[in-house]
């Protein structure tokens, strides 16, 4: 008998963690969605309140006592390997008795001092960008890195403070793996870019750039993203300044988009990625809900599943072979004249830019390899942070050979480490990565699937990303559950292939 | 000084409450207007998890203490009684002392069994009503009835068991003072619907059945809300089944509304009807925010700002001068063969008929009153709930001359009872009962408002509401707050006057 008293218990604090977090990731959404104009000052003290409580919680010694107890009496019980309620059982207490000695190795002080200045941080940082002036923001980000370089202390690790800083977000790999694979990514992708940007054909992307009005793009962005398996009955689909997926309970996923009535990418290809992460969440094991095993397993695989339906699937040959004729349905009068070649290859397009958000799919991971090395050496202590701009001008002129006209436009376009986000930008890059590999793999498992997308089904692979990923939930780690799902370490090459083979035939190489 | 250290703990306690509360309203707000389909089962439990929390703190003997020391330590220090702020403490601590005196007569257990029946009672009424099974009802109405006799036993009472009840929601007065008012209000008001039944005018309302475009409907009511004084930077308006107003924080209050395209009434004067309680919300000293002195008064008192709105102003042939020419340019099509005057006549149309929610002004406390005896006689035992749909209709043929076809029609049109909120009707009268007398006083201070309302000016009835009631908060029970701002006790005959008034002129009698 699995359901030891303990095993329970452990559980019960668990799910009740939940209710709180979940209700405090809807005081969140609301305030992006919803809040009234005045109401911020009240909005952030509720949020603080509730934040305290969970922050009490996953660190109350009783909850270490409980799952110490727990450990015992799983130990006790000579279970049967194959049995999947066992292994969930062992696989929920040794994750949570992970996080708890994580959570644990922080000291309260340090943490509110990291909360304090992440919250000064970014309104620092917000006028900083707008007036252009990294002078005003060093100090802050000075301050940041000083404390994540305590918390890197204080949590401990094997080889490189920054192990402990991208152990947050993505459990188990190490900051010598990510170097590697970065290293060789970006060895043979910058040559790639080059040889794009030399080769003389110019992709025409000004169909893209008319009217597309805001109600048709709502209209085909929530078609598009139910058929690829957004369920809108358990989840929503709202406006925002900056996109973002939340998850408030089991069955509510809320995804946000923004609309440029002059622009067809922004709201297309960021409902398409943010639906990703939707059926990922949509996906999870809900009878585990606020448990390790009904959990996402790391931002690197969250994010392979946003970017295999935005970039994959959504800018694949096969996918507007059936959703152009569609797309034109929606927007007579921007695209009746536009052939679905031009248009293919007009979302296709490949140029270096100074803006990750906005970058296109070869050159978005040299922007994040960019910044992990940055951060990786601000950490360690090896750059300084006055000498970051020129270190981060040095290596967009060096990578992509164009630098910022203003610091605005470099190294002050990103939110997150005014955050206090550190260890969190490689993620995106891991997510391409596996991506790749996943889909290589599905392929491999379900035969060619062109055909499939051609005709709008999609079913065969969202149902094999969910029993081999979503269903598996957090009881591997990324790296782990990443090897078992490619059946491949970690690695460039699928990544590679993909990138090479499609933008050698768009631009004919 | 004031602030004594207890004190300050007193309010620190109230305030980190508050926060929870206002969290668990958040929750309530989106499930009614934004929550997926499927979400409904995760988000009672969300609600139940910060309910509990907050029961506990309330109910903490900890606070208790708290406020012990407080009231010692406020009475040790002699305070000038003229001082604001010595006397908004002491009505502070007074308050929540009787808050929690009241709280801890309710034991846990008959807390939980009451929250059990209300849930699943509202569950057997939903069904009760669509089958119009008042049978299958009454066994969940017997069980509530029952453990509102208990609570009423618990928390105590000095003449009748209801006065227990009522003091739920107004607070200080009594089930004889409600018994007064209410039959001297019905003694001249049923003669009157009487003679407007008989005296052969009939009002023609077709004009309010014609098409109302739901935009133009969403435009003109914001417009009209805003000009009265509902601050759209503090509050917004969304759209539920049924409509309500709550408060999330001390600058975001929301206000939801219900459209029908094919009928004006029921935005137009249910968005007044809410914008009067977001007014009052919004009017409250936000520096007492979570304390009584921050809170509103009574369910009496913040009805009586709602009618206020709706009908001492929003039903006025000045509001109507000013406002009938904007709402033909809103509704061109609806309206440009109508007349000021036959619209008046249409919004002022008095009709017994045999549901609360869309009763007249008239007819509408006559339903309050019905519902007050039955429910007052339920709890000292000399109705039965077998009894209950005879002595409905019964009550329903003596007051207002028209009997119920079916149950649904009658005995189970409201959701109260079945949610255990039995003492709550009455203050739906005592909100027109104290806005009438309100309306006078406000007359009698600043002069006719006609002429100003006749050009859209309702800042000095609003300034003047705000200074004699918002900002009162909680410092005197309603009874007293309303003979204070009345200048004489609570009674009926302001209301009958205005009720005698129009309708003698719309009906000519």
């Amino acid at each position: 008998m699995i359901q030891t008293e303990s095993y329970q218990q452990v559980c019960n604090h668990a799910r009740q963690t939940a209710l709180l977090q979940s209700t405090l990731a809807l005081l969140e959404w609301d305030q992006h969605t919803k809040l009234p104009q005045s109401a911020s000052g009240y909005r952030a003290d509720q949020i603080a309140a509730l934040a305290t409580q969970i922050h009490a919680r996953r660190t109350d010694q009783a909850l270490g006592e409980l799952l110490a107890r727990a450990d015992v009496a799983l130990d006790e019980n000579e279970f049967d390997e194959n049995n999947d309620e066992a292994f969930i059982a062992r696989a929920n207490v040794t994750k949570m008795e992970q996080e708890f000695t994580r959570n644990s190795k922080i000291p309260e002080s340090l943490a509110s001092a990291l909360a304090r200045a992440a919250s000064e941080g970014q309104t620092a940082w917000i006028a900083a960008r707008k007036n252009n002036d990294f002078a005003s923001f060093a100090p802050h980000l000075t301050k940041i890195i000083g404390l994540k370089q305590e918390q890197a202390q204080a949590v401990g690790y094997q080889d490189h403070p920054y192990d402990a800083l991208i152990d947050e977000y993505e459990p188990g790999i190490s900051t010598a793996e990510v170097a590697t694979v970065l290293s060789n990514l970006c060895e043979e992708l910058v040559p790639l870019v080059a040889k794009i940007k030399a080769c003389g054909k110019q992709v025409d992307t000004s169909c893209l750039r008319r009217t597309f009005p805001v109600e048709d793009q709502q209209r085909f962005a929530r078609e598009v993203s139910s058929a690829i398996g957004f369920d809108y009955d358990r989840g929503r689909m709202d406006v925002t300044a900056h996109p973002f997926c939340t998850e408030l309970g089991p069955s509510d996923c809320r995804i946000t988009t923004r609309y440029d009535a002059d622009f067809f990418n922004s709201a297309f290809f960021g409902t398409l990625h943010e639906a990703g992460h939707g059926i990922y969440e949509q996906g999870l094991d809900s009878s585990q809900y606020g448990l390790p095993a009904g959990s996402y397993c790391s931002l690197g695989i969250h994010e392979s599943q946003s970017r295999l339906w935005e970039n994959l699937v959504g800018r694949s040959r096969s996918f507007w072979q059936h959703y152009f004729p569609i797309a034109k349905k929606h927007f007579p009068k921007a695209l009746s004249d536009v052939s679905e070649n031009q248009f293919y290859d007009a979302v296709n397009c490949v140029s270096p830019s100074l803006i990750r958000v906005e970058a296109d799919e070869a050159t978005y991971n040299i922007h994040i390899a960019i910044r992990f090395e940055l951060e990786r050496d601000l950490i360690d202590g090896s750059l300084l942070v006055v000498d970051l701009p020129t270190a981060w001008n040095d290596l967009y002129q060096k990578h992509l050979g164009i630098t910022p006209g203003c610091d605005a436009d470099g190294v002050l376009q990103d939110v997150h480490w005014s955050a206090g986000l550190i260890g969190y930008f490689p993620t995106y890059a891991l997510g391409n990565l596996y991506a790749s590999q996943f889909f290589e793999a599905a392929k491999k498992d379900l035969g060619e699937l062109d055909s499939k997308f051609a005709v709008g089904q999609f079913e065969e692979l969202r149902t094999w990303l969910n029993q081999r990923i979503h269903r598996q939930g957090k009881q591997y780690s990324g790296f782990e559950l990443g090897e078992k799902v490619a059946g491949q370490p970690l690695g460039h090459v699928d990544l590679l292939n993909h990138l090479g083979s499609k933008f050698g035939q768009v631009y004919e190489l």
